[in-house]
């Protein structure tokens, strides 16, 4: 799904991009630092393709920096829990600062126990989760990250939304190929999904979502407008979704989904919530290394017919931005650039 | 679903039933502590109406045994790999056993470093999962495992079987009940009920699998004479089912689900592969206590709705079964008596 598949696209450099948009960032209440991690992380998406990411978050980010619902200058607080626990309080800045802060610690802790996990509360994530572990298996390491949102999904067998869309993000090392690399909403769709169809005015598939009145509806805007996601693969989605709120927040002293009321802050749109991210060194165990013996599970899943494994779509953009630029609508460059003054 | 809904059940204790079945499995070739684990395993699933992972599953423990598959005297090797790392090589014998050893290190690495992780490598697991991890929450820890099995599910994309069942289970204590615990195939049914809804004549739902011929069928003796299951929800579940390979073979050292071959073992039925369990602490990271925190959660469920929560259908027939003890069928039960001698 693209949102700028058009012939009024123009490319910009990765580099250029992410400057563009720390400049915006900067210009909108976050200090330099957290700029930096946001553009940088935006742009990564934008470039590999995953728009519902993208350049598209930028209004919303902006409306929530301008809303005071989010701290864009907080200094998160990094607590060395135990020799396998890392926590970070984000002070109600965003979460991926607070990652950032925290990283260097928790890797550390998984070379040297085997296993880390870290626990972020108090913080605001309004991106999508792949960009948090993929780096990890970069370094050989497995990582498996969940992180709950805003109510918007009916649990199975319930009447009212109550859960996020709450997504499991997982990535590991593969021999002779990219990272193996998945994120998905336990809902039926991501939100920025919907708000994509919503926009294009594209019908979105049976078991999405429901109505206002709960009803099963194929409308994006019906499920935005007072309506509600379903999870994906009805009791056992409901249950995983279940499992990241009690992960994300319940273990890191987060928000659960339903707990926050911004209210107050006309505009804002992050959810304040938490973050979990275990983080695995898979050297300690026994037998052949961990990236060859991914490298065979997915050279056999090739041969029983599978053509498009977790995260190559995303390779495939990314190696043609690093050919082409990373490809911008004319009008929401235009945007961009006034945006950044 | 009940195999012993029929006014000819008989009634035993628990404790009568673990010591009827630990009689039948040294009888068929289990040392003692073996025969115990198994057992009690066994008991416990019958007790609490799971009965695809009761004693239905005695036939296949003895074939298995019988056909010299599984090494029912093996004594599992524990291994310190880290300070959170723990490794198990159980010597091609049970999985239970090998859990049964490395716990009480799995544990005290969890409480000390905030997080551990268990690897069993050479195992055979052939019970329901969710035994597993129960336990972990009644001491106030949270526990996931995944387990990988036997080439039966056919990735989605793809057009022949690779992965197993593959399940994910999950426990969390919560203030005020029972455990919060979830065992949940990542195929669209679980092996074992394909086999108790062909046992019984019923057709399984649209979207469990396909036939020989890869056509969708909801004939279970289509699904397992030749045929093959599909993942729960699409892409998603089978992403999840190649995250369970992942993590219970590769990282483990264990066999994928189609590395094994029991072709020279008629009789055998236990997928000879891995098991990994990660067990966290709660009490390390901030906040009120993590089983409040879940209280909350499952408080708040019940108000949008949500009538049956995840564990509480086992909770409810283990009560009754420890009022009157647990149902078997006569026939069922005789055949028990006779396998015991």
């Amino acid at each position: 799904m693209s949102a700028v598949a058009s012939a009024e696209t123009e490319h910009l450099s990765f580099a250029e991009l992410v400057e563009l948009l720390q400049r915006i960032f900067e210009r909108h209440g976050t200090c330099a630092q957290v700029a930096a991690i946001l553009a940088e992380n935006c742009a990564t998406a934008q470039r590999d393709g995953a728009h519902s990411h993208g350049v598209f978050r930028v209004p919303g980010y902006l409306s929530t920096l301008a809303s005071g619902w989010v701290d864009g200058q907080a200094v998160p607080t990094v607590e060395d829990l135990a020799s396998g626990f890392v926590g970070v309080d984000a002070h109600n800045g965003f979460a991926q600062p607070a990652l950032h802060a925290a990283r260097p610690l928790l890797v550390s802790k998984a070379r040297s126990a085997g296993i880390a996990v870290l626990a972020i509360r108090n913080s605001h994530h309004f991106a999508a989760l792949w960009p948090d572990v993929e780096p990890f298996a970069r370094e050989g390491l497995v990582a498996l990250s969940v992180v709950n949102s805003m109510t918007c999904v009916v649990p199975h067998g319930g009447q009212k939304p109550l859960f996020g869309t709450n997504p499991i993000a997982f990535a590991a090392p593969c021999a002779g190929s990219e990272p193996i690399v998945f994120d998905m909403a336990t809902s039926a769709m991501a939100h920025g999904d919907v708000q994509i169809a919503a926009r294009q005015g594209h019908a979105v598939p049976p078991g999405t979502g429901v109505d206002r009145l709960g009803l099963p509806t194929t409308d994006p805007k019906a499920i935005l407008d007072g309506g509600a996601l379903l999870p994906f693969g009805e009791h056992k989605g409901s249950a995983l979704s279940m499992m990241v709120e009690l992960l994300a927040a319940a273990l890191t002293g987060g928000n659960f989904s339903f707990e926050f009321d911004w209210s107050q802050h006309p505009g804002a749109k992050t959810p304040w919530t938490g973050q979990l991210i275990i983080v695995i060194d898979p050297s300690k165990s026994a037998g052949a290394t961990f990236a060859e013996r991914s490298g065979t599970l997915v050279e056999k899943m090739k041969t029983v017919g599978v053509t498009r494994l977790s995260g190559e779509r995303r390779y495939a953009e990314r190696a043609k931005a690093l050919e082409a630029g990373v490809a911008l609508g004319r009008m929401e460059l235009e945007q961009l650039r006034q945006l950044a003054g």
